[in-house]
């Protein structure tokens, strides 16, 4: 146990948003706001792009409604952003607001490049003799971060994806006369966590059950093979539903779907993405109609639909980096462990920040069956604890009612950072 | 009130599944079993298509497990079709296969075709002198069905649409650092309801909440005039949220996207749908990045975010059809009827099948406002109340839990048919 550190904290978030991540930060506060060692406790908006501007709100000021309200709220309450900080200047100036307002406890909550940033600002605090604990809290549904078993925000959009892909496929079910292509378009560039979630739609004792087909990322697509396994399928079953990540590639590593060329991988023009491009494969080489969806921005922030487990152990991630850091922990991120035994439980321990910024954790191969379109039990096992129970949400006139702020800003004590 | 007429009952669902329309065939069963004039109480597989095939099921024999799990279990239970039947021989056809099994009542769960097919067949039996009573149960998500207030389905979808919206929309807030115009594409190929009816995400006092444009296919599209709203939002707001009905129309009144010729209606190919289409007028015409998604079947199958209102509605409708033919009604449809009054209540009453066979119930012109983007308080007063209440799901294993009906068959005692 180090020295007992005084002084201000400040908790923030960064990346793509979850349906979790904000009660990360209800953890931090609850937490917080036991240890009479950490005097204020303020939140950063819209990650390092807030602090660099000394927008920082006073987290202590709001109600208790709010901060239990966070519990359930979706995407980020406290701004979020993408920016990388890129030149020397602008660590300093994290440093420099730190120093104005005593900030000696800094909790960042996102995914690699986050991690990465923090790791510098702790890295350049160290250099500069200015005490700092920094502590990451892991965040992203792509569930690519190394080192911690799984990341909160991963379980949710799994669970919320399998509910579509049951009642969808309940749907073609009903429909039942004619062959029918469905194609479910989700999330994930690179790694296939959340296509290959979508497994557990399937009911335990219906094999033949959707999704027929999961193609991820790490199986590069072959059209050919992609029409066998579609016949195949529509030889047992009136319908064959498909989910794909948004970010297959073919076997040269070129996504099919590039949204920012505008083009497929065979140099058409495509407006549409992944799903529409299978789908016209599917109208043009078999007679058959397709359909298909593209779940988009919603499936990150489907509160309505998320994971108890996951926001529990989302909330248990900010209060694990709090207790941490007052134990005198520094520069590292909180992770996941999965105790050893039959029955699933989640404990945290703490990785170094730096081997998180540094890796992305892939699909074990071994956990694809060979048939490089459905996940086997090895995959099963490990994803289906992640989406267990309910969270509750409040509905307020037959809408989901979350939590927004009230964002009392601190005073700015600095001149305005002019770079850039 | 008409003599008592014996004999046995005949429930059958049609055109496309939704989150209640099992709720209404819970209804007729609840209701027939109560009715000692009623003797056994059948089930018709995929609509009319199955009945011409005498696959009938019998329902009594279900668990009541099952009869209650219709009430939140989505899709048809009974299996639907989109079958429409053309020649006199097989109108015959189901005349023969109703007085095999004694069937006195027909009730059919659908939507204007539906009710067309049931009103023809009420007709044939009566010209045949065959005592038959015929009673047609409303279901759509569109929500066009004539002369009744609303149709069962129609609050369940918006319900789910209101949450996917206000949710993808705290995603953008979120990030709040560029400009960003986000489409979000549900169903809806020739009225608007359903598009309209994701107004009802907006928190009441906040009127620049998403979504910011709602695009009807009652209000032709311009290209001119919405780049002019989009960036109009963009004035105002970080990010701009469109709700486009797939059935947008042009001037001219040729669909935007249409999928059947795989062109847009500028005739370029188009491989997406019609919010594809816009995310790329949007890219090309304004300097800021556009994305898009599209619902797909999910929408219409979301139980898991039904409306409490929208079951309850369903179940009563069911209820209704049986009391009203027992009471010697036939050739009609149970329609919902607004009751007078400040606070909203639903009764239900009946109109001959005729009337609804064809009509298109249109979004009255003054519900629209005059900017063509956004609904007026007329809309909203009318919407409001049909999204109310959450319908609890069982969840098993992380994934909503349904029924599937164990389907016994009826023995066959007619020869197969053979037309077609």
């Amino acid at each position: 146990m180090s020295e007992e550190l005084e002084g201000n904290c400040l908790v923030a978030q960064s990346g793509g948003p979850t349906a979790v991540i904000n009660a990360s930060v209800a953890g931090v506060v609850a937490e917080a706001l036991n240890n009479p060692c950490i005097e204020e406790v303020y939140g950063g908006m819209n990650g390092v792009l807030g602090i660099l501007n000394e927008e920082i709100i006073d987290l202590a000021e709001e109600s208790q409604q709010n901060v239990r309200g966070l519990r359930y709220t979706p995407a980020s309450a406290l701004g979020t952003c993408r920016f990388k900080l890129k030149r020397d200047q602008e660590y300093e100036r994290i440093i420099e607001v730190f120093e104005a307002h005593n900030i000696r406890y800094f909790f960042y909550c996102g995914g690699n490049d986050s991690q990465d940033t923090a790791d510098k600002i702790s890295k350049l605090a160290q250099s500069k003799g200015y005490d700092l604990r920094v502590i990451g809290v892991p965040k992203t549904i792509d569930n690519d971060l190394v080192t911690t078993d799984h990341s909160p925000g991963y379980g949710s959009v799994v669970k919320y994806i399998c509910s579509v892909v049951r009642e969808s496929a309940m749907d073609h079910e009903a429909m039942g006369q004619h062959d029918l292509v469905s194609i479910i378009e989700v999330m994930g560039r690179n790694a296939g966590w959340i296509a290959a979630g979508s497994t557990l739609a399937k009911a335990k004792d219906n094999a033949n059950d959707a999704p027929h087909l999961i193609l991820l990322p790490e199986v590069p697509f072959s059209k050919d093979k992609f029409i066998e396994d579609v016949q195949a399928v529509l030889k047992k079953n009136k319908y064959c539903l498909v989910v794909v990540g948004e970010g297959l590639i073919d076997k040269d590593g070129n996504y099919i779907a590039n949204s920012a060329s505008g083009q497929d991988s065979f140099g058409h023009q495509q407006l549409g993405g992944v799903g529409d491009f299978l789908a016209s494969v599917v109208e043009q080489n078999l007679a058959v109609k397709a359909r298909s969806s593209k779940l988009g921005i919603g499936q990150r922030a489907a509160a309505h639909c998320s994971s108890q487990t996951d926001n529990d152990e989302a909330f248990l991630a900010g209060k694990a980096a709090v207790k941490a850091a007052v134990a005198g922990e520094t520069d590292k991120m909180v992770i996941l462990v999965r105790a050893e035994g039959e029955n699933y439980q989640c404990e945290t321990s703490l990785a170094p920040l730096s081997e998180i910024a540094n890796g992305v954790k892939e699909i074990p191969e071994d956990w694809i069956s060979e048939d490089g379109i459905s996940m086997n039990a090895k995959f099963i096992k490990y994803c289906q604890p992640l989406i267990q129970g309910e969270v509750e949400v409040p509905f307020e006139n037959g809408v989901p009612s979350y939590v927004r702020l009230s964002k009392r800003r601190i005073r700015k004590v600095l001149d305005p950072h002019e770079f850039e």
